[in-house]
């Protein structure tokens, strides 16, 4: 094994394990869902004899996910899912655990990267968790042989989703995956309100800059779309919508806010957030009609939303004007300022720290919970995308509600029966 | 046939008829959807030779879908779904169309309503169109025989969809049906803005109350609820939901409001308002608990939310204290008001008009592509609740999004190749 | 006096007076300010020997006010200010307290409707209450005798503060009158709660449309300007706010609303709402731009905010195409429709009720806490436009937030000490 | 004079000096008042000749301030009011302006900061600029000889306002002071949007955690109060509020939010904000009964708005468990964290920027233009604290406007005469 564990390349280890294992102790003590699986998980051990092979960002909420699964039993091998947003010290806090080898670096290049994914894929992984299909689609290419022993894996995003879909419907999937970013438990909570505020609270942080009046389009009217356009009228800023899909459009049309064609949007804008999930979202014909001074920054998973390349060209200089902030000064005198690169703002940003530890411990929580399915189902499971069942998705809201002290009401016998029928009229 | 059109039962239905017109010149005005299909129908006669019963609320706006089908060449029988939402003025302009005849008539007693449907079906229709299946659910009990003849069906309510879903699970279901009321246009739209928007406006000009600080417990967090929990919000109500399905619960709590068992809800409680489409939610155990004064509406499609037999028997005496106003008097000396009898507040109330006409519109677009779907298909589809095929679905938005004046991008090659593949990387 | 009281006027009064009193009582129930204020008024007397003479919109919650202080000892005589806000019914059960005289009637012509105001100074009011400052404004021009008795007079409505203001700056307001409009308890509720709900809600039940993307303009972004757009927006429209004041127009537009000069925000109306208190706020340059269909309403005191002659002058027809909504037919085809003929649209509409009753509740305490501080301060007040003591307005917060169950912190003696105090620093 | 200018004290004031002019150059080109301001002050110099004395947060917006002034002919020196919330780097940019002298140093004890502000004092002042009204205590408190030669002062927040008011009160306030705080311009912006939005995005960044679903407690419903509340249910957190004004309290419940008493609220706390301005707003009797894990945090003025003695004698144990938390270990396992130490969290927190530029430019124009009116003033002003005169306020949100290319109407001379004018009637 060529490519070393975090730990190995640290000059001080030691140090950053400290750092790491309070960011994740903070992280572990509002993660109630986490908490509650992994007693039943330290008891049990479902995950004796697994290989869990992880390729997501590491940081501290990610670690207490991998923690809570090398405790029920499983061997884990971790390394991010995007250069810019592991942590080193929480990458080398869960490095020191038994049962975890973690790979992350914060800044790897391209090569060390991909040399990092195959890494954990020589620990032989029979179950992976992804963040955008990288493990899944590296060991489909190059090592193939490693799929006959592999139970299943289980996907936390949009993006990884879809990708997964189209190489499902191209017949390439090999293994069942579970599509965890499409249950209701993640995609209401972690897309919609997660995205929503940490996007907003990393552009806040890094701008110092307000809302309140702002011009705010938000490219793409899909989970993460409306949860951050929700969250910017929160904060008082005037949101304008841009959508391909007709009835996304005409949704967030009816919710009040203003629906225009990019071209147009852009000309208003005073910052321009992509969650598209596309590339080529805001291009050459929109940095042409932008005012002076425009925020434009990246919530989808990949940094192609804003086309940099033509932006780089359109541009006479380039210059890092603040911590997270790239100004391109155009020949005409207008400044395009560009946040985090254009990779994702809440994660890749100078003082990013990902989605708030509350939603991602529903997520995790359904990671979890599947992961244990996935083990416990045998050969249930067909090769390709599946949803993830209701029943493990409403075990895990029932853990949350019961965390935050929320009583609900029961369905009576007389009433399930009543939903049940369709003999009583008018 | 016994039971006569409305034009036969009223004593001036001259008069009736020009109100009814009028009131249908309004709604049509506001309804570009159905007019724009309207005009394709005109010219196509898609429908020529089918004959659509229907048995939907008969006011202005479902008039104008009836007036639009027979303009597209069907012979249209219509009567009520609901005894106090007929508008009589508009069932008789309505029965003054050359290829339409109309049954529906304010304020039958059961047996008369029952006999309007048998009417309807005496036309022997080969397409249905309901809102509550009542008149699915006739056919199949008593005039089984008509089911070889008939194409097919539409459904536009949650409660019917539910029981034909519920039907079609026992295997009884034997021609398809459209589940119109679970497309996003009409889910979305009509469950979340026009309930919303029509219990509050039908509460308050109903009581003259406002809402302001006022705690209104929304029991249900679908879309009905969900989208009337929004708009109570929206005027400064403090917003308790109760549910009874866990991530509805969750999602409701995470959006910030109250989320109660409904015993404590309803000692909080200013107004409660139900929107389950199940029955007992508030019984006696509640009503032993709530406030002097409080306000008990419906907005599910049956009277059975609120148990009035159990309130009854709980009421010292019963007065109407205002028009859609009975006030329940305690022994203990509180005062529970119901609103509308327990019925639809928004469409069986005094001054009710039902939802507003532009989600109206777009309901009824998605019937009338879907009545055209039926037609155009032959047998394509199979016995069986069908869901509406997006592009229907599609087609409907891209007529009110141009209706309202709304551009939006389209999907470059390049992206629609980026969004159908997977093997795009970090 | 030629002018009889409303019950000489009625065909049948018993029957008016029937629907009247039920009508008040159901207010009553919901009006606790002034239900724990009549407590002490009964078993005080402070009004004994006085005659309160008032102008306002006589119906079932001001008849609250009028026998709240008619039961404190006042002989009051009332009519209205407003010719189409009256009700019939509750004037006739007004009418019929032993100590009360009513001369408001619906409908009555401008030369009926100054008469009954010189009906009601022929009762020789020595304190006066003004929705508008009619009964000041004619005491001063026709019957200045009466000033040297006048012990003062109360004043409910921006409008009429801003033109006794206007008069007081001239130097001619020759009694007190309380400006009850401009305390908070007033302004902060009646203003933005009452009118922007009741406001929407009419226009709602009247016109059977929806507000959810809808381009609702709001004209003036004063008190009643922002809770109307506050609460549009809670029903998700889409706002766009003009103002004449720079700071006001800027507060909107941090608010994250569009702020348009009329002429562009005309052009992109579905509806507009004046409530700027000033007079030709839409006149023909903004008729001219509107969109087919616009909704045109009025929330300012008097109906002279949408010029509707220039708007007959441009009309080739005018018809009522619905209760309420009159119909202005442009040579070029479009059909702008206006609501209650201009007037204030929750109070003059077909299915009025005005302001809600809890709000009013608001306003008519401290209106009777105002009344009770006239009689019992003597020559304590100068002639002159005096605001409100705070301590009145404290007053019937308490008892508002008492009634409400609502427990507040109170000030330590350390706290009130330390917040009198400017020595303590960083 | 002892204590030493920033640029003596640091030991690479060049690097510096580059830091702080880059965080100035972006918080200038947010600054649109700042800089039409500046550029009327560069050619008129109306502050040649006058000594401006400053106490206020030294971060770069400030800065741009005090360079603005200096740029128009002022010499000014310049300290920090809070020892945590200067930047070095600013201080040392801005000290190295010919014009400007700044002693701000983050992190000086009690000592050193008396030291900064008499160091201020000692250049002489004949305007002073104040956030919280040291510079004005100490000069008349030590040196009442120089109060013969000041012409005036600003002051910019609302606990130095009310100091101020209290002094005047007491008749010791012996020079004018613009009550800069209380201008609907800065108070509308400043602390409803500034407060508000900055609390939340410092809580997010510090904490990693989200608000959908939190109970957020926040104590006071004054200007930063109710902003924040609105902000804060923006982001679907469920907001309580504390009050002991009654109206205030019955603002906050009709506006839809729970007002409780803090001993109810803190039990069901989440997170508390105090806004009071007052002392031990949260106290022993509270620390009692709050749930493990609650975020306390301050976002008054001083330090003393949560009772931190208390709580350490209380704890077990305390513990910084992440940078800008300190953990509170209670006896019954119970884990209180407070941000910030208590201080205003948006200020002192570890990655704290203060308020956002935007809001900031406004108060700090509406400052600009009180120290221009107290030049031009001569001796207009008498000793005592002074609103800021309309026609300023107007002026700087008639440059905003122009700066967002926000465009109003006019009033037409007809209508100012009609608002002029108390004869018209119904």
């Amino acid at each position: 094994m060529s490519y070393a564990p975090i730990s190995e390349q640290l000059d001080d280890p030691e140090t950053a394990r400290e750092s790491g294992r309070k960011k994740m102790d903070w992280a572990k003590e509002h993660m109630p869902i986490l908490e509650s699986l992994r007693e039943g998980f330290v008891a049990d051990q479902p995950f004796a004899g697994e290989v869990v092979g992880m390729a997501m960002h590491v940081e501290a909420k990610t670690a207490i996910l991998a923690e809570t699964l090398a405790e029920g039993g499983a061997e884990v091998a971790i390394t991010g899912c995007n250069p810019l947003s592991t942590h080193d010290d929480v990458s080398a806090a869960l490095d020191a655990h038994e049962n975890v080898t973690s790979y992350a670096r914060r800044g790897v290049d391209d090569e060390e990267y991909y040399e990092a994914i195959e890494a954990v894929i020589a620990h032989e992984p029979t179950i992976t968790v992804d963040d955008g299909m990288d493990m899944v689609a590296a060991i489909h290419e190059d090592y193939p042989e490693l799929i006959d022993t592999i139970v299943g894996g289980c996907e936390e995003t949009t993006t990884g989703v879809h990708r997964l879909r189209a190489m499902d419907d191209d017949g390439e999937l090999r293994y069942p995956v579970f599509a965890v970013n499409d249950t209701p438990m993640k995609r209401l909570f972690d897309n919609v309100h997660g995205t929503g505020e940490s996007v907003l609270a990393n552009l806040a942080m890094t701008t110092n800059l307000s809302f309140a009046g702002k011009t705010i389009v938000v490219a793409g009217y899909g989970d993460c779309g409306r949860g951050l356009a929700k969250k910017a009228a929160g904060q008082n800023a005037h949101v304008v919508v841009t959508e391909v899909e007709p009835r996304r459009a005409l949704e967030a049309h009816m919710e009040g806010y203003e629906v225009l064609p990019m071209r147009e949007a852009a000309a208003e804008a005073d910052v321009i957030v992509t969650t598209t999930g596309n590339r080529d979202v805001v291009t050459e014909e929109h940095f042409e009609v932008m005012k002076d001074g425009v925020l434009l920054a990246n919530a989808g998973h990949f940094d192609v939303e804003v086309n940099l390349d033509q932006l780089s060209d359109l541009a006479t200089s380039v210059t890092d004007v603040r911590d997270g902030v790239r100004e391109y000064q155009m020949a005409d005198g207008r400044r395009l300022n560009v946040l985090a690169e254009g990779r994702l703002v809440n994660l890749a940003g100078p003082i990013s720290l990902g989605h708030p530890v509350e939603v991602m411990d529903q997520s995790f929580g359904v990671q979890a919970v599947c992961v244990r399915e996935l083990v416990e189902a045998g050969d249930e499971y067909e090769a390709g995308v599946h949803d993830v069942p209701d029943r493990l998705d409403i075990e895990v809201a029932e853990v949350k509600l019961e965390a935050e002290g929320v009583e609900i009401d029961d369905l009576s016998d007389a009433q399930a029966e009543y939903m049940g029928s369709w003999e009583h009229g008018t």
